[in-house]
């Protein structure tokens, strides 16, 4: 970041007067920029015995596989951009069931939430970013390819807990 | 949002190819500039049949009561956000307990998290941002100078809770 997007004049990181953390500062109106953490919001759409995931059409980590998930937008809740993301991804509209997993990355400046969600039927198809979309069993799940760290312990957690038969919520850091 | 902070350019606010929603996007360099709903942390930090609330001392909502709370910075998690900005408003450190709830407020692109937090001493001061902090039971609370809506619905739930003697987690949306 250089300029500043209200004014077009150079912005300069500084800590701000009653802050304690550098921000991009426009040098000429004072306007300061926020940058905060993304939330990445989707399911984990399961049929039975089974497990719906993506293989991504679209980079980073094209090829691998992926519960449905991604940005959510302004103007939505958590939930509505977990189905939105599972539909668009998936063509799937599983019924939402409880959050299951918060995976923060401090790192990487994301927070991934997932929801349990129950496919009434296995009716799914793949969506403008994903290759393939398939039901798994847990013994078919393509373990080393998959795409991110959070959806491999998200699919983990779930498997575990559904032998003890126990239900919730997950904090996962990266 | 008027500039590329990028090169300076201007922008305009169109669908980029693939997408179906508006962006601002750079006319010279093409940059795409997304905004996503931001994450507020914050805790409940109780003490025996007390909860700990803080009198603003900022805008907006300047005056009003609230549970310790604020955006979520790059390169934390949302219990560090939490626990971070308890001690910044209430010089307060509670053992971090179970996400409590999470409120959804689309209109204003935030999600308001808040977790339980149990103070093993009543050690607790006024921060910069707050007036005054002070234990509370709750008949005490008071309920018509609550600062924000998650605010009022999240002690609701709290104290709801508490009478049945359940713990779960509580998704609100406004």
């Amino acid at each position: 970041m250089k300029f500043c997007g209200h004014c077009s004049a150079p912005v300069s990181l500084v800590i701000p007067q009653g802050d304690n953390r550098h921000r991009y500062v426009c040098d000429k109106c004072d306007f300061i920029f926020y940058e905060n953490p993304r939330i990445i919001a989707g399911t984990i759409p399961v049929f039975g015995s089974k497990v719906l995931l993506c293989k991504r059409a679209i980079e980073p980590r094209l090829g691998y596989w992926t519960l449905p998930a991604g940005f959510m937008e302004n103007g939505e809740t958590t939930q509505q951009a977990a189905l939105r993301e599972t539909y668009e991804e998936a063509y799937a509209s599983p019924e939402l069931g409880p959050l299951f997993s918060v995976c923060n990355l401090p790192k990487g400046n994301q927070v991934h939430v997932f929801y349990l969600a129950h496919m009434t039927v296995a009716e799914y198809g793949s969506g403008p970013e994903s290759l393939e979309v398939k039901l798994y069993d847990e013994a078919d799940i393509p373990w080393d390819d998959i795409a991110f760290g959070t959806v491999t312990q998200t699919l983990k957690r779930f498997f575990e807990d559904r032998k003890q038969g126990i239900e919730q919520l997950h904090h996962i850091d990266f």
